[in-house]
């Protein structure tokens, strides 16, 4: 399958994603309620999690017919999960567009969040059962609880990279993980099966975020919508910064650390300079080289399943993720 | 059962809920996560929902052994409820005591709210299967619903009283009707038990918030703990209001609703003034008639049942919740 074949597969999955998510979404009363949520979720949005879930399933075989139902409730669950971290960072702009928070205020989005919360809850146990229902509780417990160490370790001066991880694969890995997981264990996969796409949408999910932290400072504003060195004015310790941190030498160190502890308009006139000394450490490139590492770790796991075109599609998503340039 | 023995069945059951929840909540990761829900949950509380839903299940037969497991997930759900709530009023203090967001602030409080909604939902999909995930996911929908309703009808001049009872059904009522549904079906009652348990539920609700309306004009404030006519001085419209708007002249009327559009430091002063008009109008009266049809309603249902200590409990909890003085 070429690059072309897959987005045109995607795209086509996609759109049966928003069908299903607009059929559902129906039973919603409130005006402003379906306002809010129509504005979290059909603003775009690549639909990753359900389409996983939606592959994950026909890698076993035949997907189930209530397969979407189930796949849309892991959109929800991360649409929901942006609106109330909107609301907690105060946040303006998401991907260059007016928040629901700015829009609405705080009060009706934290109760959409909580709508699609629950909606999502229902859908996992209703079509996925209990066990739909153990994946998508831990996914969610995970997320919280990531949040809170996040918390914590903020207040450290040099997070370690295993705290970094273990906020990473609450935040972005455990929902991920769970819609793969979920998908296979719907389509009466065993628990070799299930343990693949487990580790398979943990590192995905991992790698996916890595990347991201990469394109932040490497990326064309044009093509992500971001100004560069976004998250290092903000003060936010990514990756390629605990890499650099952990092996510059002791001027270097305190350089970065006096930055950092700064006010964000120096770190603003300084984005070129931390940038230099990322570069002088390779903390891009061992952050690179570590997303690589996950990816091809998150691959050997498929090596169970015969050839056909989900694992393709699982394949090239991976690839995806990993060259992706916005 | 007396009045005393009522209270000491109930009490002995509250602390075998408590124990559950303490047993439950040991998963927990995070210290702050783990202060907030301590805070949520253990601060007195008289876990009316869990009860119920161990009294409904009493009534078809002797309860599965996971039924406290159940049973905490409606407790949960309202704890859930009230910390999103405080989060959304701004509010200070909660029966005397300071609120979550006012010691820890409102990101952790959101967060910690939507961890006690996941941990609720996992437990009414494990315990509770397909038809206890239907019955906590539909009472969820409807209280946000419900807060979306009162937002819209906060700003009309006069509610009418049928939306006054959609807001209590969704905002109360709905609930602690799904805890009395979730218990008689998971100790495998029929559909007439289920609609009797539904219809117990939904009447309790409603007499209950309303009797707070009433207490919260009549009662004493050495017990309630809240200031007499609270709810008149927030300009807040409840059933003894609604009454006396539809009924009133037009002097009067116009009177009432010119306080309702003026300040709140006016409106204290007048609470008399708005006491002595109600009263004129039987709006007390009427609303206390209400509360009283709704418990004949919610009882006759439980006449299907043969008698004992459950259906003790449940006929003694509705004279509870009618006579109650805070």
């Amino acid at each position: 399958m070429n690059s072309s074949e897959l987005l045109a597969a995607l795209k086509q999955q996609a759109e049966m994603i928003n069908a299903t998510m607009r059929e559902d979404l129906t039973t919603i009363e409130s005006p402003l309620l379906a306002d809010i949520i129509n504005h979290a979720i059909f603003q775009g949005g690549k639909r990753v999690r359900p389409l996983l879930t939606m592959m994950a399933a026909t890698l076993i075989g035949p997907p189930p017919a209530d397969t979407p139902r189930l796949a849309i409730s892991f959109e929800y669950l991360h649409a929901a999960s942006l609106l109330h971290d909107d609301v907690i960072d105060h946040a303006d702009l998401r991907r260059g567009k007016e928040t629901a928070n700015k829009i609405w205020g705080i009060s009706p989005v934290i109760l959409a969040g909580d709508f699609l919360h629950a909606r999502a809850m229902s859908l996992a146990g209703a079509v996925g059962g209990r066990a739909g229902m153990e994946i998508i509780g831990q996914a969610t417990a995970a997320m919280v609880e990531a949040e809170f160490l996040q918390m914590q370790i903020a207040e450290e001066i040099i997070p370690d990279d295993a705290n970094y991880f273990r906020v990473l694969m609450g935040k972005t890995a455990a929902l991920i993980s769970a819609a793969c997981e979920a998908g296979v264990v719907h389509a009466g996969g065993n628990a070799e099966q299930r343990r693949a796409l487990r580790v398979y949408g943990t590192n995905l999910g991992l790698a996916f975020q890595i990347v991201d932290d990469l394109l932040d400072y490497l990326g064309d504003p044009a093509r992500t919508g971001k100004a560069v060195g976004n998250d290092f004015q903000e003060g936010k310790m990514t990756l390629p910064l605990i890499n650099t941190l952990a092996r510059a030498d002791e001027k270097d160190r305190d350089l970065l650390l006096a930055l950092l502890k700064g006010s964000a308009a120096e770190r603003q006139k300084q984005v070129a300079s931390a940038h230099g000394l990322i570069n002088k450490y390779q903390g891009f490139a061992v952050a690179r080289q570590k997303a690589q590492d996950l990816m091809d770790e998150a691959l050997s796991g498929l090596k169970i399943f015969s050839d056909g075109p989900a694992k393709d599609t699982l394949i090239g998503l991976a690839h995806y993720v990993l060259n992706r340039d916005k």
